[in-house]
């Protein structure tokens, strides 16, 4: 049983529930984005899963902080949550406001807070583990320090940015953070990976809230003070939300306070994904290499085929082609490949400039 | 105007109208053979575009031979045609019974009847030229010989079946048959296209009934009976068909008959398609090459790709696929690429292997 002084009675999980996800498209949609999805075949969306996985950390101390157009579905998806725990954002301006306002939110319940921002759209493949992790990033971030969780490569990957790790913190596996290094091309990332000296930055933040919006205040003193104007007057929200600087909390946060030297990483042994694309979300689903994967309940037949399915309400019948995505909804259909799984947007992009805006 | 002599006044069409069509499933079914589709995106069935290139010939007089389950969609897109005008056979018998019986029929009408036997789903992109072939042949088989009309190879296909040509026939361009060569392989039919001595079998013969019957009773004389006695008493039909010997007319009539010297060719110089897989009908579908080209009324978005879509009732994206194939119907989707085109009926067999039948 952990003693009143544990950080962790302190810790809150806040979950930014955002990003349209438009290389999942015609799965995911502006309106229907891939945190609401079961993008797993586990019966249970992103977000559901998210918070599951924080549970035994956090209990009932969750806030989730999304789209003012989604909150309704978030709240039908965890009806566990009470109306306070669910802010909605007025509109979308990036991640620096949605996880500041949620700070200063809690900053106002409790000086002496903690929170860890977990995205509600990735997939974690041993919770344990990752709950080991944030114990320990809960522990050095009651020192009054940034922790990020940083992920241990598997794969010399482009489309993530790395941690630059440096010398041991806090007695334990947490470890200075030197920098941030944006997605590399190809000859870096195997560099980073085969010198074992990066982790890949997945956005997962652990600090106090006071110290989290202190160090905002010291790059943005404008936005800090927004947001914890917001939370001590929330009736200004709707005025004054579409005056904060949008930004991401990577640029606005975690790099200059790495540079001061007050950031951390835990390395996370655990699998982890953003299910960025179909790509990335074929490698999530079950089946053999070189056979054709399948999310969803229809009928698939794969003759001398490979590459993914997502069913409909018909049966698909792929022949003789490989690492084919194929991605059927009642209302949209896709026929592309895993190689070109980055460039899927485009799709979305020329709908819309065919003027079929409600189809992306 | 045609004097009372002209053996075109004795002319009747038969079509024979069967085939599932395996190679183009999902779009055609054997409960939805494809010379009920509009393949084409003419607003109007194979069977109704061959019924309308025969007019101009034969008036009225036309025979449809079909399979029981489809004569009723026959007639419904055919209601010009009276109800002796759509002959239903109890059972597939391949096409000797189906033509012999329109044959024994004719011949009861008018000894001096001719017949032309033209399939049900073919396209034809010349119908004037295509009118003159068949008067050149009606006049050629008027003095007793079977006459096939020879299409001019326009590469060195695989996939049908060529007429070896002799010694000129009659006076105009119809040429005497050598012989008739099954599919050959690609060197084979190289040198046939290169040599000018092969025109391919497009399966048109046209010929007086009681010739063709005659000719049919050297060979098979218990069919030539069975189809005779079947017209002169239609009641006898249900209790004898199944007794009808199943046999293609080439290898029946045409081929032996050839070997005796009496079959003629007409060599027709206009575009001819069996629209046998999509790899054909790809070729029919208007469009530049190296686009993709489109059947049916829905928005397509192809990017980077080229091949062909059959759209069904939602947008369909393609993204960087080359020779692609995509086939949306309400019950089935199909992806494959121009390359498998003649494999597609492996997927209607792994159906009806799963027990899927009323798919297929």
């Amino acid at each position: 049983m952990p003693s009143v002084s544990d950080p962790l009675d302190r810790f809150w999980a806040v979950i930014p529930a955002g990003g349209a996800g438009t290389r999942l498209w015609p799965l995911s949609r502006a309106g229907r984005p891939k945190f609401l999805l079961d993008l797993t075949g586990s019966g249970r969306s992103l977000l559901q899963e998210t918070v599951t996985r924080l549970e035994p950390l956090v209990g009932d101390r969750v806030l989730v902080v999304t789209g003012a157009r989604h909150a309704a579905q978030v709240r039908a998806q965890l009806p566990q949550l009470d109306v306070s725990q669910v802010l909605a954002e007025p509109s979308p301006r990036d991640s620096m406001p949605a996880i500041g306002l949620a700070a200063a939110v809690l900053e106002r319940r409790d000086p002496g807070a903690l929170l860890g921002s977990f995205a509600a759209d990735h997939v974690i493949d041993d919770p344990a583990a990752f709950a080991a992790c944030v114990r320990e990033a809960v522990g050095v971030a009651d020192t009054g320090r940034i922790v990020t969780l940083g992920i241990t490569p598997t794969h010399p990957a482009t489309g993530f940015g790395y941690i630059e790790v440096g010398e041991p913190v806090g007695g334990g596996a947490a470890r200075a953070v030197r920098s941030f290094v944006e997605k590399p091309d190809a000859d870096r990332a195997a560099r980073y990976v085969a010198a074992g000296t990066h982790l890949w930055n997945a956005g997962m933040f652990v600090s106090r809230a006071g110290v989290l919006l202190d160090e905002l205040a010291r790059t943005h003193p404008d936005l800090a003070a927004g947001v914890r104007g917001i939370a001590a007057d929330p009736g200004t929200l709707e005025a004054a939300w579409p005056g904060l600087t949008r930004i991401a909390i990577d640029h606005a946060v975690a790099e200059p306070a790495a540079a001061r030297g007050v950031v951390a990483t835990v390395p996370a042994p655990f699998g982890w994904d953003d299910v960025g694309d179909f790509a990335s979300l074929q490698g999530l689903l079950g089946g053999r290499p070189g056979e054709l994967r399948v999310l969803g309940d229809g009928e698939v037949l794969g003759l001398d085929s490979s590459g993914m399915v997502v069913t409909g309400d018909r049966p698909v019948a792929v022949l003789g082609l490989r690492d084919v995505v194929v991605v059927d909804t009642p209302d949209g259909l896709l026929v592309t490949d895993l190689a070109h799984a980055q460039e899927v947007k485009r799709v979305v992009e020329e709908l819309r400039s065919r003027g079929l805006d409600d189809l992306t």
